[in-house]
């Protein structure tokens, strides 16, 4: 919370209590108007338009077998995206936000396709149970991609998505290395695995966790475990972020991003707002280690940047009450008797 | 949940399975999908447009100080909504839903204003300490008046708010008197009351409920201790239920009015979907009673229909899954492994 005004913060709570409403009746839009106050450095941000961009590669992880899905759907999705028929196309459009997509590293030849946005890194991961899941230089090429994507956006506020079949195994091991929380409350069942499954993915876990110390810094675990989506991810949280535009944090993977962008750059904290409490057990644990309250809980667990689409709209509502609200005195309504 | 063909929830839950996700991987918007097939008769109904009625009108029990703010505000909230200058305003601008005024009943002359429409029962409620709030004959012309009003409206959801300066304390009489829930539970700060306050409040609204039977029939609560906000609120939620039209419902005293609604014509339950927790603390206990599970929890107590207002693009969002979202048939994606 630096590199803002020290009054900032009091400037927006005089502001929002002077709007035409009993003191603190707007509840988590208030906390939520704050948090883009922070975000931009400005008072009074006027916050109109929105963009997800979606981020997918694959993972050697998947070899594995810890997805309900094969690693092909990785591909395919990238093309429903592209086609428009995804859960994110239709909430962006239902919430009024543009869309991009973005190959950061999928298995197979390149894809193509006009609107796509390529900036593989290489065709997946190599399987991090047994050897680091990316070099250093491909961790680096991810960051710098993510972050000019992010800058070079014309957008007001950025939401940022992820496809990437075995991704849940790769956020699982960030947050248990970054944060120290034990394997087991992060390990969920993702995409929908059975209980067979979920022993099976368990069992990866720990023999991935192995493979290196206890606790490794965001970097070094972003190299080990990562994928090249979370990494463009965490590049793209920093750059908006750091160019003061707000950042909708979508659920489990997402955090992990966000939590990788956080250690990079503390500064980038005050940019980002948890849109949504995932289903997926682990991120819950990872919202309290990060002290993150969400704006929503609609026990969703998809990603593609769903649950920050559907924030989108309490972020603007919070952005249009800080600019276009009336103040008691403008509107001649009377205070408390 | 009557007079829709006994296999619509199989056809829509059938449906929903069949789209590029997980089963189950949206969570609550799913649950809210199948709310708009029910209320709607329609496997997939296409919804894009909202509006926002709020209702306003003044009540005699404020004359005993059950509220922070004083009763002009009332009045003075109607010019601000008709200025554009209130949260409603600005809300449904964030948004993308239109916003009509209705004077049920503000104390006062008529208010004069293009913008307005006057469906004026009287210039206020009467003190339900002492008397009834309204005549029976006054409570059917409000529910007349409100039905007819929604029923005209051309949106394909409706979301209804309020302002009444001591509307928490009709709103408190009727939960309990209706529901049968101790008034304990039920009676809350409302804008805003200090502790000396709120035993003002609690002591008015104990003499004022020992004026009748311990528990009465909807209609009776209503012209008992009812407003004509709510009153006239109640007869637009049937109205809009009634045309197979989802009625996103605020907080407190719009569930007040919702739960009229659904004694009067059980049927106009399907249609109604409950928006918001409010932070108001008699809320949750109507919610309960009501067995509702809302969508959003942002501890928000203002009322106007900010709530509802918030919930739309969730709402938007489910429908859009069922009318826009690829199969994994039409996407080509593979189902699980």
């Amino acid at each position: 919370m630096t590199n803002r005004p020290p009054d900032l913060d009091r400037t927006v709570l005089d502001l929002i209590d002077s709007k035409t409403k009993p003191v603190g009746a707007l509840g988590q839009v208030e906390s939520v108007a704050l948090q883009l106050a922070r975000a931009t450095g400005r008072p009074a941000p006027r916050l109109e338009t929105c963009e997800l961009t979606v981020f997918a590669a694959d993972h050697g992880i998947a070899a594995d077998g810890v997805s309900a899905y094969p690693q092909e759907v990785t591909r395919q999705m990238v093309l429903n995206f592209l086609h428009g028929g995804a859960a994110a196309n239709v909430f962006a459009n239902a919430v009024g936000a543009s869309v991009r997509v973005v190959d950061a590293g999928v298995a197979g030849d390149p894809i193509e396709h006009s609107d796509l946005l390529p900036r593989r890194i290489a065709a997946g991961t190599r399987n991090f149970r047994v050897e680091p899941a990316m070099t250093e230089a491909q961790r680096d090429d991810a960051l710098r991609a993510g972050r000019a994507l992010a800058e070079n956006s014309p957008a007001d506020v950025l939401c940022f998505g992820e496809m990437g079949i075995g991704n849940t195994s790769a956020a699982t091991l960030i947050a248990h290395k970054v944060l120290g929380l034990p394997l087991a409350g992060l390990t969920g069942r993702g995409t929908g695995l059975d209980d067979a499954g979920l022993a099976r993915k368990s069992a990866v876990l720990g023999a991935a966790s192995e493979r290196t110390a206890t606790t490794l810094d965001a970097e070094a675990a972003l190299a080990e475990y990562g994928g090249f989506e979370i990494a463009t991810m965490a590049g793209a949280m920093l750059g908006g972020a750091l160019t003061n535009r707000p950042v909708l944090v979508d659920g489990f993977i997402s955090t992990a991003a966000a939590l990788v962008a956080i250690r990079i750059e503390p500064k980038a904290e005050r940019g980002l707002i948890f849109a949504h409490r995932s289903a997926e057990p682990g991120h819950s644990e990872m919202l309290e280690a990060l002290t993150a309250r969400p704006i929503l809980d609609l026990q969703m667990r998809l990603g593609e940047g769903t649950g920050a689409l559907l924030a989108w709209p309490v972020v603007r509502a919070a952005s249009a009450m800080l600019t276009d609200m009336a103040s008691f005195d403008s509107a001649g309504v009377s205070g408390p008797a």
